[in-house]
């Protein structure tokens, strides 16, 4: 059996117990950018249930031209209205640079990737360039409530980026 | 109070029964790629704890370079090797069309944004395309395991796209 197939089985239980549909937009009109990192529950942390929120996660937690297009979606098409970015202790991102892994894919596979990697070294500092990169954007509307948090891995806990 | 400061009250709450660090890769060695959909709690969906899957979430669940970035450094560095997909019903982005994101946009900011919006017209076709576009990649060596799901709204179960 593979993994898949166990949390498919997994499914069937929670579908067991759900009740729908609810709303499309989301009622707490919030998006949140959160780091793909498995250790990172964002409807546990943030005490979300379904229907509340978007979100939005990648490798890092950063910004790219990705968020931008789902912040927007979010935004102008869903009535969101504040953003919560989460970057975590302990990240990945920060075990490597981003010449190191085109490096490592270029004498792999032959190819440079047309991406960087968007590893970095100091996680608030990488906050604020998620919070500045949405700031800057004409395609995000509503910038007024754009608010950066490093989760601690060890802890559980939020703390914000000022 | 903001819906920010609520959330982050919250995660007071979660962080006083938290116990952490655990390790860095998902001990599930999967990583699931999903639609931002408030509705959809991955974690709970799947029956996933905290520590066992990589989730990178944007609008409607597609695939774009910034998610094949994100699977590169999951599978390279962080050791998954099955990939899931979910889009769900009655998503957004069955609601309108590249050109008329595009167009409303230039409206009103009088920039075209360099991306396109992703939107579509078919979920199950979507499925197979986000499939198609991780199978095609260079960039994301374990490609045996990719399976595409649709999340159902009303009933919260998941249906396996062929």
């Amino acid at each position: 059996m593979s993994v898949t197939d166990e949390l498919i089985a997994n499914n069937a239980r929670y579908a067991e117990s759900f009740s729908g549909p609810l709303p499309l937009p989301p009622s707490k009109h919030v998006a949140v950018v959160a780091c793909m990192d498995a250790r990172l529950d964002v409807y546990g942390a943030l005490g979300l249930r379904e229907g509340e929120a978007h979100v939005i996660r990648n490798a890092g937690g950063v910004v790219t031209d990705d968020e931008i297009r789902s912040l927007s979606i979010s935004q102008r098409l869903l009535g969101t209205e504040e953003i919560i970015l989460i970057h975590h202790t302990d990240c990945g991102m920060l075990t490597f640079t981003d010449d190191q892994f085109r490096a490592s894919i270029e004498r792999e596979v032959g190819i440079k990737p047309p991406w960087p990697a968007e590893a970095f070294s100091d996680v608030e500092a990488d906050v604020r360039q998620s919070v500045a990169r949405i700031k800057a954007s004409p395609f995000v509307p509503k910038r007024d409530s754009v608010r950066g948090f490093v989760f601690d891995v060890a802890t559980g806990k939020l703390t914000e980026v000022e």
